[in-house]
């Protein structure tokens, strides 16, 4: 059975602590231990980990300018208008899944590690996350 | 049990929309629901999802060219002379496993989000997709 | 029930071939195919698959120099004053799971595939890689 955690996100690279949510998901379920998938629906927004400190918020940021600029002239935006082809190939190369094994209905992450959904898109969205818990 | 897809690719970062044929092979699927894992075997391919139009499929290639230039003098080709450094850190850095939750005997994807294998190697390949499904 | 692999690293982006002891635990598996999901606890490692040579780990060292530089200015070196804020953003660019199928008590890679943790803090670490199996 699916689970799914609903976010309003800000857009353009809104970074996201989805840990304790996911960790409520996870203190309710009759399976103590497994795997647990999440998946977010779209191509605009993606899933990863992070110490969630505001100075690497920032740093990650600045590594997604770096790696696909804003301000490139994207074939995308060409044909839709939508100004948002930096989103799209963000959300590509950081990819909209993540599997993570949980025990005693916990996650089993580092002490420093956190879930973030990021939403590359350049205005404010109601996003899904699609969780599945296998055993 | 596996199942396989077999995808004939041009290389040179071929970007092929395998939607279809995932969705192929749940519609006959005995498990109506849980989580599809997709595996690329080889090391200069990955997947990942992209609203699949043609401009994003231009700018991705572009982004590619971006993080790890074709014509950049790596080690790789020094040693093997096939010159496709390019190709295995472009599928390194992308990856070869895409795990996706499923209902109903349907992909859960977004509407504008499509699953697609990406083939980096400087020549055409056959290629195999191994797809296991979990409840 | 979960399995861990216990790695000594050499921190600044070492690359370390874990196959052979994947392998070494689905050998004596009584679950003989499935799909297997590997994750590392902590928020500056991370995994993915690479024809493990001694030419493309150098290219790979370059491209992660590139994408995201050792001494760029990061927001979190001016907080903490570790000095590994490339460290956090390599990791969570390339993330900290991998799902890959087996089959026959053995991993369904390619021939030139290889399964590599790479830990890209700035020291030696102790490290931790989370292994469950699910049929």
């Amino acid at each position: 059975m699916k689970k799914t955690i609903k976010i309003n996100t800000k857009g353009n690279t809104d970074i996201i602590n989805i840990t304790e949510k996911v960790n409520d998901i996870l203190n309710k379920s009759k399976i103590k231990s497994g795997i647990i998938n999440l998946f977010v629906k779209g191509s605009t927004l993606a899933l990863t980990t992070i110490e969630y400190e505001p100075g690497l918020i920032k740093d990650l940021k600045e590594a997604f300018e770096h790696i696909a600029p804003e301000n490139k002239d994207y074939y995308h935006n060409l044909k839709w208008g939508d100004g948002n082809g930096f989103s799209h190939i963000r959300a590509s190369l950081l990819r909209p899944d993540l599997t993570i094994p949980f025990e005693n209905n916990k996650l089993l992450l580092g002490i420093w590690q956190q879930i973030v959904l990021i939403d590359f898109d350049n205005r404010p969205r109601e996003r899904e996350i699609i969780i599945k818990k296998i055993s």
